[in-house]
């Protein structure tokens, strides 16, 4: 019996991915044709967004000016995306992922798995923070694998050439997945290393407000080339610290989920433009979100509070400087001015 | 007895060495106060260099507006530079190096040892490429550890923050030279794996030559992100490769010789700025050069063409796609519009 891929979610970058995945599933024998996506449903102009979708072949909301094929088929009922799939895309903001997971809970094919490509981190009470993925594998009791790596969305719905890194422990599920994600233009390269891979997928935003904050100061490449680095070493730190037992591997932050990524959202993307702003000007982290983000969260302020978090319970403060100043310069605590004095005596020059 | 450092070399990277090493030897018991520093003679509105540095504690030629410790020295005798130092630190333009050596040779103090501080590669006949420090090590028969990272002399002479790896086999010459070079905003970290250390600060201005071509062709920051990743990627395959045997360090390429001076790298300066040069005109190399470049020549192209005598020789060019287009671009065998053609498929993704 033929596979079936079902995508959860379709904003920039589910859309993107949709057009890569179903154009890739009609060239192959043993998948089913039909690659449902799941779209919350919202009126534009008057029409459903899941009927223009599927009449125009174009995401006119989150994606526009980009054909998608004709065998991604929108549906407003979650249910309905995810029941038959042997592959769950999961491609969603990451607020919706707990409510959609209990959703489709009991509608799950068996032996079906799925992949994350959401870049973010929840909290829980117990452990303090808790991976994307391990909400989805104990929620659905499924393996969950990920995609990470330097991609804006606009670039590789446009076809430009670049990198991604697929995390799966299993073989067999990160075969299958490059199959189903790599094309020309899009590269894949599988590692084993799950866990570490979505740990620098969120991290990352951290070091990147990091990075703005450098810039905003006025401060020269070599400055932020330091800041880049420093927070490097402190998300792998943090992720040997954290989550040590899962098995990260140093080759990691070689791969495009590392190295390219953070390049990537240090150099451009709104958790960089954040930082400038937080060393510019006076002004609260809420209010900055206001005016330059439309009022939406930028990641990496978020991420940095809930890993202070756990600096704070465990002490760890003075062992990750980076992480730990741009969370008190994101939260008012500290001046943006005394980011560089924060890293002065940084435990990396021991 | 007290040890004395020596300094050959007086550009502007030399120059905001000697201020740095200059200072700090100020404050150390062990060691001589004075700090000689060799420099090539020349006149500067009718004076002689060396006049003006030693009367105005300046070097109005190379590094104007920066005041040197009063207990730097200039001097026009390299030997005279040469003769008493215990630490002998090299910061001269590759070209000159065999011929410093051959000069000193015969003077050294017995169990001094150098330093390098240059960022480029020898060619020999028989083995392909030779480390300049190896060219120091043979000629002079003593040890000679490195000093790199992501240093731009500009930026480090207005004491801005940034970071330097101390590649040091000897622990006890890696923590003198951390006590010489380290100040509050110099920052240092010793690691034992000199040899990779020195590669990277050389194979790195190949990968920005490549960084730059991608900007000049209009791809965005993903594109550009995988570029410096695929070079960094062929910097340690290379490194492994051909130097092996001498024990390159995984850990290394997280250091600031690593990754932050491939960013720096990849986003400022003359190898990148030849890079988009390539892309956006169709001019020879050396016509660029002479434009742009004021008819110095970049270090990239031609590192890329002595990667690629080793790579021809054992018809490596398809495990190195990048170093080799990067070559074949500058000597203009190959239009730039065919670089992203030639890492698709990339032996990384494999």
């Amino acid at each position: 019996m033929s596979r079936r891929v079902g995508i959860i979610g379709s904003g920039n970058w589910g859309s993107t991915i949709a057009k890569i995945v179903g154009t890739n599933v009609h060239a192959l024998n043993n998948f089913n044709k039909e690659v449902l996506m799941w779209v919350y449903e919202e009126e534009v102009n008057g029409k459903k967004l899941t009927s223009i979708i599927n009449d125009q072949h174009e995401n006119v909301r989150y994606l526009p000016g980009i054909k998608l094929p004709a065998n991604v088929v929108a549906t407003p009922d979650l249910c309905h995306a995810a029941k038959d799939a042997d592959v769950l895309i999961f491609v969603l903001p990451h607020q919706f992922l707990q409510k959609a997971c209990a959703q489709i809970k009991s509608v799950l094919k068996p032996g079906a798995y799925g992949v994350s490509l959401i870049k973010g981190l929840a909290l829980s009470n117990e452990q303090g923070i808790r991976l994307l993925t391990d909400l989805i594998r104990e929620e659905l009791g499924i393996p969950c694998a990920v995609i990470m790596g330097a991609n804006l969305a606009s670039e590789v719905s446009q076809e430009n050439y670049c990198e991604a890194t697929i995390g799966a422990k299993d073989l067999t599920i990160g075969r299958e997945l490059k199959m189903l994600f790599q094309t020309n233009y899009f590269r894949m390269t599988i590692i084993k290393d799950e866990v570490g891979a979505e740990l620098c997928g969120a991290l990352k935003n951290i070091v990147a407000v990091g990075a703005g904050i450098i810039e905003g100061l006025g401060y020269g490449d070599n400055t932020k080339a330091a800041v880049i680095r420093l927070g490097f070493m402190e998300m792998k730190a943090f992720i040997y610290q954290f989550f040590g037992e899962r098995d990260p591997q140093e080759g990691t932050f070689l791969e495009s989920c590392g190295v390219a990524d953070l390049i990537t959202t240090c150099y451009g993307g709104r958790n960089k433009r954040m930082g400038v702003s937080l060393a510019t000007s006076n002004k609260s982290l809420h209010e900055l979100e206001k005016e330059k983000l439309d009022g939406q969260s930028a990641q990496g302020p978020l991420t940095a509070s809930e890993v202070y978090v756990m600096l704070e319970r465990l002490k760890l403060q003075e062992r990750y400087p980076l992480f730990t100043a741009v969370h008190r310069i994101c939260t008012r605590e500290l001046p943006a001015s005394e980011f560089i004095n924060c890293l002065a005596e940084h435990p990396s020059h021991m």
